[in-house]
């Protein structure tokens, strides 16, 4: 097994990315042109008053009429935050922007945080219940059991959109696609595997749910929590657990995890020990998916096992659990059909989608997109990269003919070919041409001119380009106009950036003769208006350094592109 | 009085507008870039948890760290939309993402619309509240009296950011500003002066209050509603109506606008009559601001008196009295400073700065972008245009500074010379030229060539310059790709959109003659390469169109700008 390269930064860094620039991650823009005066009647008073009345008569025209068929809210308490804990509502609210950037980003979703400052499951789901007619779908999030299960199940009754928890619903699909292909490798069957699920929180419960939904056996599940094995000896168990209180003897993880073929960790660091592994059966699959870090390491399992998968919710290891390769495309299934609901038929047709995807042959573009990667189906890779841009036209297409074939679909698909090719265009294309342009480029770390480095943009593309680790910017410019913009953009003033001007007088020289060189045949240039050429035009310094210094060419290429996108912006 | 020209729509051209490429007009983007595995990193899990623990430390550390001090929700229960009455929340989305849009467009300031399915006060109110958190400011719209003044009243309290109903405050503030300079154009005195409001409801009560605050004397005050004069005879007055019950002898308004200074009308179209203006004081006032249509024209008033000022909430005529002047800016304001509310020295302030911008002369810059008319300080301009690009950098500075001066300022500004430059920063700077741009060529409707007709982005723009009633755009494209095209962005195969290309063998010739005759000299090109270089790059073939048909070049300008910005995304 190799672990692969993690990036690195600080908190310090991760605080910055979050207050620079602009504060926070989201940004709230119109779709539609808003210059002239027209636009202005059209999209406000007085010719809003149209599609007023048309949702009036009809309010399922809102799905025309506004974004509600692309818009999603997610939603949390705080109270279960990534694995810190209940911290409360505002503290949660830059994982909900994270993830609503994601939906946008991965499946071109429009999502709004929402975050709510209350504990009490009745006033939440009434609270929801009010403003959720205005979405096309709800991601709970980061909510503790078992008051997730209470709200979920009362929204889902009360509310003809979807409903999803993701901590436990996206998690259950993506653990399912990577299980199935997992028991496919090591040729075990879902019909007589015996799983130890280690944790009995939101997760947890929802993928031994899922589980038994999709032909595993009740009796061949031992749950622990906390406290230790769940049988039906345990006292005072709420009635999600009691469903899973078993027959057996076992007492402790010890003793349950005894010659089983799964063990599915949700549950805590290190809780599972080289021992336990090897008393596994023959060919044991293990996902040790806690957060940050798992119940048992792969390098731990590879010490005591060489016949094991293993899988966790890191990206520095092979196969990652991670709930991206599924939320944003399940959501993009469900609104483009309108769903009223996510059904487990749906969640299954989006597990299968994702299992059978790993299975494939994975095509050139991908690679390139993968900065030049080829995984094999095996069991280092039983679940697709989180980055493999096949997956927004595979999930979707899988979701939505389930929700079709189940009833839950407002509106039809007519032709699914075409729907696949839409979704691929949903996304920029340029993005994925970037993953793999910027997993070429940081291994070089060249150096690039930013030729005309007094302009506010150019001077945020050599910012984001050093800050992205990418290679080493060198501004064409003059310090204090470079000083007085780091401000403007809040930079510090003293930001550590390379700066190089026609005040440096061997520098001028030797750009001035280069071009003297070139010119003075072809055009009769004199040396004096050579260095007045220099002195005056940022852009022919920067195109004379690069020739004169053998800096790399093909990287302003990038350095366009990141301009030309908005993402400078 | 010149009347002047309104845009024409119908009531399908709004629908499409609204239904057009993506339906709604909100777009939900990230505001950091989203390419790379360590951005994602930085932006969601492991690094979002940095913010997360800074946050649980120190909630105010929320407005770095989260969209939070620049987010504003726009929420309503659709119980008093438009003139319409209350036809429900979800019928409120348009308007409400309409003002999400404005607040974006004239303020940069992010909004969410959020629709309530409530009429219960306190439902409403605990929902909002739940919900508040998240946002650095709310803005209540379209939300029926009496409940929007308990709705308005209990968040103030129970929340510490601003809570501002447009409807009641942002009406008040616009219409006292323009007030002002009625006032002082007609010489008249604001403690003297005698009102007759007619109207009771949400605007016309917070009007009469801000007026009254402003020093203009209660016992000159008659308010109506729709029964009749409100005065201390009438029984089962509401606590807000009962403040305004005066001791008049007037029954009705015929009766009560006799040698009446001040006209307000805030109720609805036709109400007020010739003969009522006509017995009014001499040098009167009239704001007849029921929409769409007012309590008078301003025709009518004309036909009677020379020596009136009137305002109208419409377009057409001068002296717009329209809450567009003020909410983005007042809300700028309050979210720049992180006031804990807007308080009534703030909205003052506010209206100031309004009345103030009116009786400035124009500058040149600001005539270009409102496309060459320079209004000047009189009876036809007591108010700034809409379009006015000095609102920005006037409004927000005054609010913040009297947020600062009353102490609910959370941040203080230290140099207001450079927040009002930054202020001027905020707005898209393209924006403005292209008001000015728009403005000159809608006159001339000339014909503009789309070189890379096939394009999707060409295309959109080709439409929207047509759509725009800009002028007639051409498409140098070939016929099959671009009805393929059309059909993909979501429009039929048969919109009308000239098409031109190098099967019309005519004008193949005719161009390429002309590149022949250019070049073929400087270049030595012969007849064939000029014909295949017409054939084969469209970007050729448009050129050699505009120069040969004596088409405009300088609107390719516009189309460029179009382009590189985000209008047609």
């Amino acid at each position: 097994m190799k672990k692969k390269n993690i990036e690195h930064y600080s908190d310090k860094e991760a605080l910055d990315f979050h207050n620079s620039n602009k504060s926070g991650k989201i940004e709230i823009i119109s779709s539609k042109p808003m210059t002239t005066k027209r636009d202005l009647a059209l999209a406000y008073s007085p010719g809003v008053a149209a599609p007023v009345k048309a949702i009036s008569a009809n309010p399922e025209l809102a799905y025309d009429y506004t974004t509600k068929g692309n818009l999603v809210a997610v939603i949390s308490n705080g109270s279960a935050i990534l694995g810190l804990g209940n911290l409360g509502a505002i503290a949660s609210k830059p994982v909900m922007e994270g993830k609503a950037v994601l939906f946008k980003r991965f499946a071109d979703i429009d999502a709004i945080d929402l975050e709510i400052d209350s504990n009490d499951t009745d006033e939440i789901i009434n609270s929801i219940k009010n403003f959720a007619n205005s979405f096309g779908g709800i991601n709970l999030e980061d909510i503790a059991a078992p008051d997730c299960f209470i709200i979920e199940d009362k929204l889902k009754k009360l509310l003809d959109i979807p409903v999803f928890h993701d901590d436990q619903h996206g998690t259950a699909i993506i653990t399912y696609a990577a299980l199935m292909n997992a028991l496919d490798i090591q040729k075990k069957d879902k019909k007589k595997i015996r799983i130890v699920v280690n944790g009995a929180g939101a997760s947890a419960m929802a993928c031994t749910n899922l589980l038994l939904k999709s032909g595993v056996k009740k009796s061949n599940i031992i749950m622990l929590d906390s406290i230790g094995v769940i049988n039906k000896k345990r006292k005072n168990l709420n009635k999600w657990k009691s469903f899973y209180a078993s027959n057996t003897k076992a007492k402790n993880l010890k003793e349950a995890i005894k010659d089983a073929d799964v063990f599915l960790g949700l549950s805590s660091a290190g809780v599972l020990s080289k021992e336990n592994v090897i008393s596994m059966s023959k060919n044991p699959i293990i996902f040790a998916c806690a957060n940050p870090d798992p119940e048992i390491t792969p390098e731990e399992v590879e010490d005591v096992r060489k016949d094991a998968i293993i899988a966790t919710g890191r990206s520095d290891y092979p196969n990652q659990v991670n709930n991206l390769i599924g939320f944003p495309y399940i959501f993009r299934g469900a609104l483009d059909v309108r769903a009223k609901t996510i059904n487990d038929e749906m969640k299954i047709a989006a597990a299968n989608a994702i299992a059978s995807l790993a299975r494939e042959r994975v095509p050139d573009e991908v690679v390139a997109a993968m900065g030049g990667e080829r995984p094999k189906y095996g069991k280092e890779y039983i679940i697709p990269s989180t980055f493999d841009p096949r997956l927004i036209n595979v999930i979707p297409v899988a979701v939505a003919k389930a929700a079709i074939k189940t009833g839950v679909a407002r509106k039809k698909i007519d032709n699914f070919d075409l729907y696949s090719e839409q979704l691929k265009q949903r996304l920029d294309p340029s993005v994925t041409i970037m993953q793999g342009i910027n997993s070429q480029i940081k291994k070089t770390q060249k150096k690039v001119v930013f030729a005309d480095g007094e302009d506010e943009n150019t001077l945020k593309a050599a910012i984001a380009f050093k800050n992205s680790g990418l290679g080493i910017p060198i501004l064409v410019a003059k310090d204090k106009v470079v000083k007085e913009r780091l401000k403007d953009i809040g930079y510090s003033e003293n930001f550590n950036i390379e700066i190089i001007n026609s005040t440096m007088k061997s520098l001028r020289e030797k750009y001035s003769n280069y071009i003297f060189k070139k010119l003075h045949r072809s055009q009769g240039l004199l040396e004096r208006d050579c260095d007045r050429l220099i002195r005056n035009d940022r852009v022919i310094w920067g195109s004379c350094m690069v020739k004169v210094e053998l800096f790399s060419l093909e990287i302003q290429v990038f350095m366009n592109t990141l301009l030309q996108n908005n993402w400078l912006k």
